[in-house]
């Protein structure tokens, strides 16, 4: 029995699916825990998968890997470039790639399995491997929650998880308290009144109305907000209008705010609802616009201690200076409800995907922001190696750092 | 033989097709036409139909309806709305509607058609009737240009067509000279850098680009054309991205321009250009954007004496205030390119849809750009009657001052 | 007894004075007026002269001219160029420029009551001269009014006035009903909350919230106003902080509004109160902006029958084509109310100031706006001659259309 | 002898002075150094003074206060508000405040001098107290060493300072490392073209160039800087025009630009620059804006030893806790250039200047922003006391911890 695991990599990145739409990658991964005879469900929390090694007594972990991604164009000029299309939750047809990295977590935690299994007499405990949907919706972990998936498998002493970055390949980064922000989806629906192009004064032009709401939202981050604190107003998507010679009735905005903690999502939440409201009163809006959370991710705080022994065992394996403190990640995480719910601790950290030589070369060159393509660029691809070793390593150290050892 | 005009008329309201694609409008319109026994050709500019209508010697005078339908989703509440859809040219499903009247231009001419087929003792020469589809993209009549029906119909000695508008019913609009502004469409693309929505810094973001760009052309008009001048710079949509978490690579913007002539065209361009350009310099956009032209349409320029005649004849005809002088509009047709083409002289004249109570009830109260819904308005819909009779009524009085008396 | 007209306007033109500071201007008109021996008195509304030459009977006609110079730093290179200084309303020291040309109107007026003393047997009547202040404050005629100018001298059967402007020298322009736009000036304060530059975020920055006003009071012209109409909202002050690391605490705007009639200002008024109020809720102002109506100036209506016949006495005196329809101009007089206050007809027309060829090469190259400088320029000079003396004529022409012939 | 202290900071507050100009509290000074028997020279660097105080073998350690005010309206109400105006380098009359509570810093440090003078049996080496201008233009320190005031007074082992701030009494703030941004103080002229303001057509509008700039250079922190550093662009001032109806012909900005480190005022400048060209661009300005860098402040740098040496030291004395790590400031100082150019450490730390149950009410509402006053603002004022004898506490322990021990 070998997965091969290079292979499954590949196929799943040319195969992205969208979130709660992971039904071909569920299938991929019920099969290979079939051939490595791990007991499982599928289904849970829609399109999510829990498995369940047991091996005697000892500490209960859980190991989490999402398995979702996103409507971006695929531009990396890879072999295995994904050409895949889904349809959103709007109903449009859009593209679909792997651009964060998910199908390097999915592989990586499958190949972390097969290693369990054959070292199986070299550890105790139980390991509950969990293939979450829809981390990109900040929907995936609840669904599993409401699903029952703490109920049904042994509850976790500690989850475990990782996310592949543009490091370079060689180091993970970690640090104790809040590695990641918290952040809302909102959906925000301007309303004008449609008309002819040619007769704006018969309008309400929406279009207008969301440009200037768009140039008001950035005053949040610029003038508002304390410029030693985090914070993020992202219009992500705006959406308005069929033709150009019909002035529109309503614009859509889709914005992600980020935040270190609730205090502050409140105070930012409040700006941006006041900022929107004004800007639709100064275009004369009889009819004031709408703001839906879409979906809200609480900060992803890792565990002082367990992130402390962590480090250590890290360090340990693959030798000092392989874990930095990247300091806290405006991205944001919905792995932490796992923990949040079950009262156990979190420890949440990033491996590099990063050639090393390339890495170095941009940070000599100061060109890293435009060289090295971030997570959800249409240019993110971690190099396939040493990347999904390295993320196989972390997780069978970090697991092993948590379970028990056998009886003698 | 009697066409049931009214009947006629839901029908193709009922289903409004997009430019290029009035298949279905086009059997209408040929299955009426052999009831009433006049020659015809079909797919004359793709989707455009010419008839042939020969009563003895004298003038021929062309007739021109356009045919198509736009992507507005109707709103009228009207027992027969229309609920169609569409695959509009970027591929989109959009609703469809016949938010310009244009099934009222349709059904009138067939009413027109009809009595002058009834009334051939009293009247000599040749009518051609010109059913022009895509009129939405200023592309229909040059369609039909370029597929020969100058040659392959009798030359007009003039054009003649008409508008169903906001006026109340009962009144026709028309003036000597430039009726209806010049017009541009134009799709503008911006080019950013897309990536994660909580590293913007790793970004260029289209999206503030783009809401940028629209703030700033708001000046074209209030700052750079003199008061008195007519020019409407109108951005009619706006497109970029698909999820509030991830920063799109581009934004697309479709503009459509009004000017009264030639002159202005170049100078409003220019400053546009020159905006969109200096906008994503402030970006520090590292790809200019592009702007393409996707159709130009000239003035639409009443001939002085044909005006004067008609507007005789229809206060003859109608009682005198019928005609009122509107204005300029700003709206724009491509209805020109027949009379320019040919050398011909053209007359276009505005008929009134609206209820007259209607009308005076918000002229009274001031609210007449808030109550009477204007062209490409979700609500816009001219009242059944008298507005069908009253466009027979006006393209028959119009085509019989043109045409010829019989020989005695 | 003839007066050095030439020397006159340059003096005045070197030695311009704001407002309602006339003072040394009164002084010259007075010893001028002395000199031809008209009765006169000063100090009407201030620093207004009003003279009064009396010849036998017939009707009484008024010729007004503005006296006040701008707050404008010369930039002509003329020969006599003014390096003048004052102060301006605010306590602030400003250069001053006769910019808009009222030391031409004030020669032109003493060389037309020249030429009227110098013929009195040839008409009979009364000529009530108006030298009026502050008309660039929009006060001057209605201070001249409340000081009872009405009253204190013979009621007018017309009033006539004139404007240099950047016509070709030798031209007229004219037009019966509304000559020139209605006109508010308003001062807007916008309250922020004052701090330290480095600490934008315990503050509420007035400087962002006056730009998001400027940028979308653009929106009145290019959105909300018909394109057909005129209208125009220039924000032509704009004034907060003294130091670029403190915030400080307001933000003043000085707005000119411009449109044809009262309808249309009540309109425009509403809608920049909207946005005003709303971009201050935009930016979470603890205080409303205060906005104050500093001036209002009505449409100035030319009387049709008196216009047409001014344009006929023209073109008979100067020669056809001498007189053209300059459209209705957007920039606004107070001489209004002397005809509405008296129930008299107004005529009021432009006389050309540039020279003829340089304005042929302007129009031949297509850059007038660029290089034929605009009244309120820094570069705005009429050409000394003919300017001065076609001045003379056509006020005189004016004043012996409407005055009596001597009983003979 | 006894200096009344608190007479002496009630008279500075009620006599600020702006930078460059603090004669009246150079005399101050002279006068109080005069009664404590301590040697100076005044006009050092153009009105500071630098006074010395020998006192035996052993380290030289210089005492910096800074002393100029600036142009903000006093609101505090405070019986000894201050009411005196000034004349600003723009030759504006301007109000004057003690915003910054550098009349606290003189008090305090001629406070510590009187202490120094009367325990001189204590210590031993040298003490050299600079009292600089001008800080608040970045100009003062550099001045003072353009004068030589390096080479004039014993060079220093280590430079000491200190700020009132917002903290509560009793508290010190003080970081090792960099404690204040580095900052640059901009002007920028923008060039349009001036005119008529019912005639923006004619003109290039400098008022839309000027807003528009602002708008935009709110996105350099909310879009290209990294969520998690620290960056401000402030427009501290905005001036253009002097009367509603006149379109000025340009538009100055004043920018306050802060960060922590050179690499980071580099990237920031050079979109500064890059968004000020292109909105000019975008406006189709004839002439390219000026940006001219008024000044340029270091970041300041606390030495690690020193700060760890003091902290402690400031903990015995005054009780564990007192001293908090307040996190790097974005405010800036000039001190850091003496400290730079003689190649000493230095020490720079605020005490808190707000009454600590008015700061603990703040705290618990969560209205710290807008019930504490910040520096610069027209509402900042230290409560006199305890902050006055904190203020000279903390600088004696500070001196004393530097300085030697007498032999014994």
């Amino acid at each position: 029995m070998t997965l091969d695991l290079e292979a499954i990599y590949i196929d799943l990145h040319r195969h992205p699916e969208l979130s709660f739409q992971e039904t071909r990658t569920a299938g991929v991964i019920a099969a290979k825990l079939q051939e490595l005879g791990i007991e499982f469900e599928e289904g849970v929390g829609k399109t999510g998968i829990a498995a369940l090694l047991r091996n005697g007594d000892g500490p209960t972990i859980w190991l989490r890997a999402d398995m979702d991604a996103l409507p971006v164009p695929e531009q990396t000029g890879l072999e295995y470039a994904s050409t895949a299309r889904g349809t959103d939750p709007n109903g449009n047809d859009v593209p679909v790639m792997h651009a964060c990295g998910h199908d390097m977590h999915v592989t990586a935690l499958l190949g972390a399995l097969e290693r369990l299994v054959a070292t199986k007499d070299e550890w105790s405990g139980t390991v509950v491997a969990v293939f979450q949907p829809a981390e990109e919706y900040g929907a995936g972990s609840q669904a599993m929650i409401a699903d029952g998936v703490l109920e049904r498998f042994p509850k976790p002493d500690i989850v475990l998880g990782q996310h592949v970055t543009p490091l370079p390949a060689g180091t993970i980064g970690v640090r104790s308290g809040t590695q990641m922000a918290a952040s809302d989806g909102l959906t925000v629906t301007l309303f004008g009144r449609g008309g002819h192009g040619s007769r704006p004064h018969s309008t309400i032009d929406p279009i207008v109305m969301a440009a200037a709401t768009v140039m008001r939202l950035q005053t949040v981050v610029s003038r508002e907000v304390d410029p030693r604190d985090v914070a993020v107003v992202t219009v992500g998507s705006i959406h308005a209008g069929l033709k150009n010679n019909i002035i529109p009735a309503e614009a859509k905005l889709e914005l992600s705010l980020r935040y270190p903690d609730d205090a502050a999502r409140e105070r930012v939440l409040a700006k941006v609802e006041r900022i929107v409201r004004a800007e639709a009163q100064a275009s004369g809006a009889e009819e004031p616009p709408t703001i839906v959370t879409d979906h809200t991710l609480p900060p992803t705080i890792n565990d002082v201690d367990a992130t402390a022994q962590l480090t250590a065992a890290f360090d340990a394996a693959f030798g000092g200076g392989t874990v930095i403190d990247p300091g806290m990640f405006t991205g944001s995480e919905d792995v932490s409800w796992f923990a949040r719910d079950s009262g156990a601790p979190l420890v949440f950290w990033f491996w590099g995907g990063v050639d090393p030589q390339k890495y170095a070369d941009a940070v000599a060159a100061g060109t890293v922001e435009r060289d090295i393509p971030t997570n959800h660029s249409p240019f993110f691809a971690p190099v396939l190696q040493p990347t999904l070793n390295n993320g196989i390593d972390a997780l069978v150290v970090a697991a092993r750092e948590f379970l028990g050892t056998p009886a003698a």
